[in-house]
């Protein structure tokens, strides 16, 4: 991605004039720029198709993903906390699906002063539908890689999310 | 990452509840978790160590590393394009920068109907403090992975963003 390129040198030139440090070092830095850039595509791809084929957003089949795995239902606060994607306002989506059908919000029966988002039967089918066609995008994107390297991939991202983990 | 977890749930219960697949069909679909659950740990770290050492943003840094790149300056929609980070106005963020002496905007040679961006020599200086302490954090966030690890990963993201470029 010319955007990769640009960012990389913009990042190891500013430091190349100080360090004069050869480009191998900059490996990790490289490394950095390449994985945020095939996630941007990815993300970028995954939301111009939800929006030709489902005239929706990527950040509101991120709620409803939350929600389909949460028969009881969230709290907000928990919703807010498991979205996977930035860039959408979850009360305003809430709001949103709410109004179509899609998610109700009922009190708790623990503490009536909370409310829980549950999908109905409506939303459920509706997440259904879209997940399908979901992954039929995603299998397509990551389609140039082999299984065995698909393996790998996995591998090497879980020992980096392990050293990750808070 | 419990909700990388917990979105793959959604999304795999959601299929498999249709079509009774075994998990192992769901490998891509777990990958671009991974790679999303990953990138945003990532962000979100140097999101955090922009603020606590520089008080600044990712988004402002992002900004100023494109502008490090490019002596002659660039035109605001150029900007908007380079930008690698989203939740940043690109022109909030110009206006802030130069009301800070870090930015200018100067009238284009070529044509003058035309602005284009500039980092000041102060706005350089302060840049390259800072990408060195950032790339100090990113060698530190992949420090789990070995110099053959990371060359593997840095190839099988290379393949992979080959099949997605435009």
């Amino acid at each position: 991605m010319p955007r990769e390129k640009t960012a990389l040198k913009a990042l190891t030139t500013a430091l190349d004039a100080e360090t004069r440090v050869h480009d191998d070092h900059h490996v990790s830095l490289r490394l950095w720029l390449r994985l945020l850039s095939c996630t941007n595509q990815i993300e970028s791809r995954v939301r111009q198709s939800l929006q030709s084929s489902f005239n929706t957003t990527l950040p509101r089949f991120d709620l409803m993903a939350q929600l389909e795995r949460a028969p009881r239902g969230l709290k907000m606060s928990e919703l807010s906390q498991r979205m996977m994607v930035t860039g959408g306002n979850v009360t305003g989506i809430t709001d949103g699906l709410e109004k179509e059908g899609l998610v109700v919000r009922e009190v708790d029966s623990a503490d009536r002063r909370v409310y829980r988002v549950k999908l109905t039967a409506e939303g459920e089918r509706q997440f259904r539908r879209m997940a399908a066609e979901h992954e039929s995008w995603v299998i397509d994107l990551f389609g140039t890689l082999s299984p065995r390297q698909k393996k790998q991939l996995m591998e090497l991202l879980g020992e980096l999310k392990e050293h990750l983990a808070p």
